[in-house]
């Protein structure tokens, strides 16, 4: 008699996006004319096609797989030397961070590593996440157990709420109580705000003096122009002994279908065992990726790798310059047609006020229905979304035009 | 005070392969002349180059991923629907098994899907494993809690092992005790035995009878020359009500590289929730993929559908059959040299009886030391594998040939 994970059950309806794919069908379906001008402002997809040293380096690796010489089997599970080496030099060592090549661990996705990283992790953990919170890591804390049931707001028992607001510029203080383990997400999905350097600090503070883990999501960091606001959590003293970062190459290099990314487990960082010693996390996440993944095909990473050479650098600049440009026609627009306006400066990401008394579900239809665009409805990510929508910037410059240009079309 | 996963603690040493790279690091750096005439017929990874047609297909693929109307972004995480179509069409419908499109999940790895399967089944499961197995499966059950501590055999407590020798052809029949999970692998790693259809039955039998789950592991299943012998769970009666099957490009298509896989999860597959109520595991497994992945690259997916090509199909069985090829060099070759020998025949693991009083681990640092071979202790799969060392076949001919020449040349 076979058990399953009752934990499941205790997930509410379906994840975020696959609701709204739902929606949008429904309405395509029933509006065929309607559908033909459709343009998705929802899911953070990007449409501008990679790179072409990415394309000129996979081309290259393709052809490698077909000589038997330079055929590549099986890889590093944590990822090939070369890799990991460019990852730390330019995306950390460059920027004065800390961070070796061998605590670079080599994955297919972000929204894999930030579920993946509970199996290190300890079921007696007290967890923190924003609210409003890109809906994984609460989903994955779910299936593992780590939750009660979810209340009718959709908030589970057990699990720690900060809430992001205008007061506090989306970007939550440490708690006064204890936590163990914190995810932050800075550029923020969906908020758009991005913590400063003091914010960060205080973050570092507590964490080491609660001796927890922060859990640094910086998937977006390439969108940040400000040179004041840290790319990484490791620009703060302290942050390698209280904190993980995962970052991605989705948004930066357009590897949304491509799947690479990767997460940095410096070895300083420890946690407890049920006995109250500490050992360190580095080992445990290398055992869980040899032992549960298989690395990333050999001619991604080579792709991945090309993001960094003389060619793919400025490819990769012209593309976050390309969203950024969109992000600024989208918040223009969106201000134009009236409405509260946060984020989408230093990331792709835009977060509106509803009008008064307006739902963010009610919201979602209407622009849907009315303009013909896709947005995100801000109580998908949390009841503190309640309120509030999410444009993304990820399309093309004509779209993000017509796109302002309709909603200040609406009327409210 | 965050906590960790006590349960990574009672993992014993390294995992069995790192282990087998540090001994022959450790060879080849104080012997750099045998070090040049080194051959690997340890770790199962294929040599020979990708065929011609998924090439072509990736080649096809990264030109579309150049372009803007035909790059892809996020595709749906458990595969597109032209993937799993040929899947199902081409290896189950084609053979008379009832296998839908969407009971077909696309993944980057058998390694990767036996792991996570647990992710979606309860804690308080008996599971039955081979001994000797595919050490990740019993790793990821002592990772997710679900044993005891290891004895000083290796063995873990609270699962049930279950011996295969050469009386039962190195395949278990059913324990007489009650167990609730059941990991089947057909052709078997490491010993190269095949099911036959009434040993299958035999298992369906006895997991509808216990509502248990077999989760069959098929990953060799294209090197079944014998056509007695069945490729798939699912040609079973019954089978769709009690397992799921785990199958992988890596040894048919030479995908270790470059990673894709797939799982079928049938819909009519049940098991209980804590209060003995019956669900259908499917949702939960689209729920834990759309969660906690996010599909396998667009690129790599062509590539394995050209493997159900016209121009593919052929290439893949000459590339089974090169390696089929070795086995039977590796085997004649065991066999001259005195040893006793199984598998090799419908398999391309080739599983060797070590010289009465020779543990397998001697006889490794002694194949290694003195024909400059690499090969697999059997005693790393597990305790009944002491006795036997494992020969793979994934090699050119022209090594093949020399290790049977080596092999001959030692003196026991």
């Amino acid at each position: 008699m076979a058990y399953l994970n009752d934990n499941y059950l205790k997930l509410k309806a379906g994840y975020l996006f696959p609701e709204i794919a739902r929606r949008v069908k429904a309405f395509c379906d029933a509006n065929p004319d309607a559908a033909k001008r459709l343009i998705r402002c929802g899911i953070g997809d990007v449409t501008e096609p990679l790179p072409p040293a990415v394309i000129a380096a996979m081309h290259k690796a393709v052809d490698e797989m077909a000589v038997r010489e330079t055929f590549k089997g099986y890889g590093p599970e944590q990822g090939y030397e070369w890799l990991r080496h460019a990852i730390a030099e330019n995306d950390f060592r460059s920027r004065g961070c800390d961070v070796a090549d061998d605590e670079v661990f080599v994955s297919d996705g972000t929204k894999c590593d930030t579920g993946n990283i509970l199996d290190i992790l300890g079921s007696k953990n007290k967890i923190a996440i924003s609210d409003p919170v890109y809906p994984v890591y609460v989903d994955t804390n779910v299936m593992a157990g780590h939750t009660g049931e979810a209340n009718e707001a959709g908030a589970y028992a057990k699990l720690v709420y900060l809430p992001c607001k205008p007061s506090n510029g989306f970007i939550p203080a440490p708690p006064k109580k204890h936590v163990d383990l914190i995810y932050l997400c800075s550029p923020n999905n969906p908020t758009g705000a991005v913590a400063t350097r003091e914010q960060l600090e205080a973050w570092v503070k507590y964490a080491l003096e609660n001796k927890a883990i922060i859990l640094f999501d910086a998937a977006y960091e390439a969108y940040i122009q400000d040179p004041a606001l840290p790319h990484s959590i490791y620009e703060i003293p302290g942050a390698r002994d209280c904190a993980m970062e995962f970052r991605s190459f989705s948004k930066i290099g357009g590897f949304t279908g491509t799947r690479c990314a990767y997460t940095v487990v410096p070895k300083s960082l420890n946690a407890q065992t049920r006995t109250g010693e500490f050992k360190p996390l580095h080992p445990l996440w290398h055992r869980r990726m040899t032992t549960k993944f298989n690395g990333v095909a050999y001619v991604i990473q080579r792709g991945a790798e090309a993001l960094y050479s003389p060619e793919g650098k400025p490819q990769v600049r012209a593309l976050i310059e390309h969203y950024l440009g969109n992000a600024k026609v989208l918040r223009d627009g969106a201000k134009k047609a009236g409405l509260k306006v946060f984020g989408g400066v230093n990331a792709p990401y835009i977060w509106v006020r509803t009008p008064q008394g307006v739902t963010s579900w009610q919201v979602f239809d209407e622009i849907l229905g009315e303009a013909n665009v896709v947005i995100t409805p801000g109580s998908g990510f949390g009841s503190k979304g309640e309120g509030y929508f999410r444009i993304s910037a990820f399309n093309s410059r004509a779209n993000a035009e017509e796109v302002a240009r309709r909603l200040q079309e609406l009327k409210w």
